[in-house]
């Protein structure tokens, strides 16, 4: 492919050459790229928030990660975070710092990326701010959102017997970043190797390209399930059920049995030495959700696809713990994911 | 100042540590820091978004740049592009990339910065990210903002015969930016040496602390005058101008006698040999207010504080000019700031 440099275009050129084609299509999108600020109108209901920080050699590694997934799932863990609140993505902004290493069409690969993942979800691009950097590549996404105030769900709302739920399965995108980094390592060391990937393209997919779980929100909206409490899950499901228990005041029981894990994911961890179980509670980056409802919902939760009843909300003094396979009762830790220790 | 490791908190931890006392000011603040996403209520006005991105060693250098400055600096900037659509700033996310270098005690002179700012301008804290980083500091900055669908002001309604008008002086901060960087130089080559701002404080807080007019969209809108376009001059008034006239499809004139400029930059501008009129037209940083109006509002623009008329628009045919204080017209370059050609 050929690479050309940014500086033919400059600032403006590159921002109107990267957001020339980029249509509106959110009905509450006033106005979009290209004033001081993009002007949003949602009518009755409540306006979202939330912003995430990507950065080269912390959160991705260029050696294994395309440009186009990044970019799609820079936007995808953003609007993660709005239907974790019961809402619905909008709009993003997307600002990037990027380095002499890039050129406009890896440019190019990151933004068709991003606005796949914003056709896919029906978010405008509205808006953002590019940059030249010192090193590296710098994304910042901040996705804007909607939901009628009466739908909104927070993390503080579980009350003691609420059933505990996640979606889909636990630990996957993690074990998919070891196998990335172990055949990189591989790789490196013979470059004729080929990465053993096959068979493991789930595990990859979950860590390269994951989905925010749109899907789960419109079954729990049919069902007319309004959970009491609800987060996504990407720092670990240890580290979520800390903050749902410490900010609703309560503890909880869940059972390591009912923890829904992959099989590709548990073949690999058994290969690798890990323990499966721990990579689920802790492993971080699998944007599923994790919710409470109201025992009085349990009916309803049955025919839900892809939703698995893990535990119960207790008081808060029994604190927050797993049931082993035979019964035994460990304390949960967050150990959540401390960059700043690497 | 005892330097504490940032590991010892944890992102949590330090999310904690750096956002526990922050109580919303807003109204339009439903929920702030510490769920998915922040949540708003700004019922019949519309949503506003603008953002940026602030990297160490392209935007700003920490040598003379004391972070809570930065802070500071970082809010305003995106405040001043909510002015400059004539809505007001409500709500910031605040995401922050670190490297190793830093402390907790620089974070939160850092955040004492940012805070000051919100404080000041009325303005909630409602959310964000943060990360280790490789190599230096990152800021990314988003703030949401809250107007009247009658009262917003694009960049695209400049109209024949409006006049243009500027705030404030222009090419101040960028003659801020000259002093600071002679200074360095000479601070570098000799370690004995007192750096020679006496007399030029005025110079470094226009670079260093820049403010939003917040005080002029005030005057405009008890003068009850709403401006057909308007932005806010980050990248230097040419840049501004060409924005204007090409989303408006028109041309403009304006006067080199009477582009507002402040004597210190001047009398600094002759010493380093530089031209103060350019420095005016490209320099940057300024964070004033460009906007044009109807012609019917000259004599309600004349009491107007720190408001200075400098030319008006034209037919787009007649293009983008400056006339010269002997008559001669010069077509404007925009040479913005080209980052990515450094």
């Amino acid at each position: 492919m050929s690479k050309t440099e940014i500086a033919t275009l400059g600032e403006f050129g590159l921002i109107k050459h990267l957001t020339k084609d980029i249509k509106p299509v959110q009905p509450s999108t006033q106005k979009g790229v290209g004033d001081d600020a993009a002007v949003m109108h949602y009518a009755d209901k409540r306006t979202l928030v939330t912003t995430d920080l990507l950065l080269e050699g912390i959160h991705f590694n260029l050696e294994y990660v395309p440009l186009k997934h990044l970019g799609y799932k820079a936007a995808v863990v953003n609007f993660s975070d709005i239907y974790a609140m019961n809402g619905t993505p909008t709009q993003i902004t997307v600002s990037l710092g990027i380095s002499k290493r890039f050129s406009i069409e890896d440019l190019e690969e990151l933004y068709a990326g991003i606005r796949l993942a914003c056709e896919k979800y029906n978010v405008d691009l509205v808006g953002g701010d590019t940059s030249a950097s010192m090193t590296g590549l710098t994304i910042s996404i901040t996705c804007l959102g909607t939901a009628y105030d009466s739908d909104i769900v927070y993390r503080n709302g579980a009350k003691v017997n609420d059933l505990i739920c996640v979606t889909g399965n636990l630990g996957t995108a993690y074990m998919g970043l070891q196998l990335l980094e172990r055949e990189r390592i591989v790789m490196n060391a013979n470059e004729n190797a080929t990465p053993a990937f096959e068979g493991r393209e789930y595990l990859l997919e979950r860590q390269l390209k994951p989905e925010a779980r749109r899907d789960i929100i419109e079954q729990l909206h049919k069902a007319g399930i309004k959970p009491t409490a609800m987060m996504d899950i990407s720092d670990g499901l240890s580290s979520e059920l800390m903050h749902i228990c410490t900010q609703s005041n309560v503890g909880c029981s869940i059972y390591e049995d009912k923890l829904p894990i992959d099989y590709q994911a548990a073949a690999l961890a058994e290969e690798m030495n890990l323990n499966i179980v721990t990579c689920a509670l802790n492993g971080g980056e699998d944007y599923e959700l994790l919710f409470t409802c109201n025992l009085e919902d349990y009916e309803k939760l049955i025919p839900l696809e892809d939703v698995y009843l893990i535990g119960h909300i207790t008081k808060s003094e029994h604190g927050v713990n797993l049931i082993g396979r035979n019964g035994e009762e460990l304390s949960l830790q967050a150990q959540g994911w401390n960059a700043f220790k690497k």
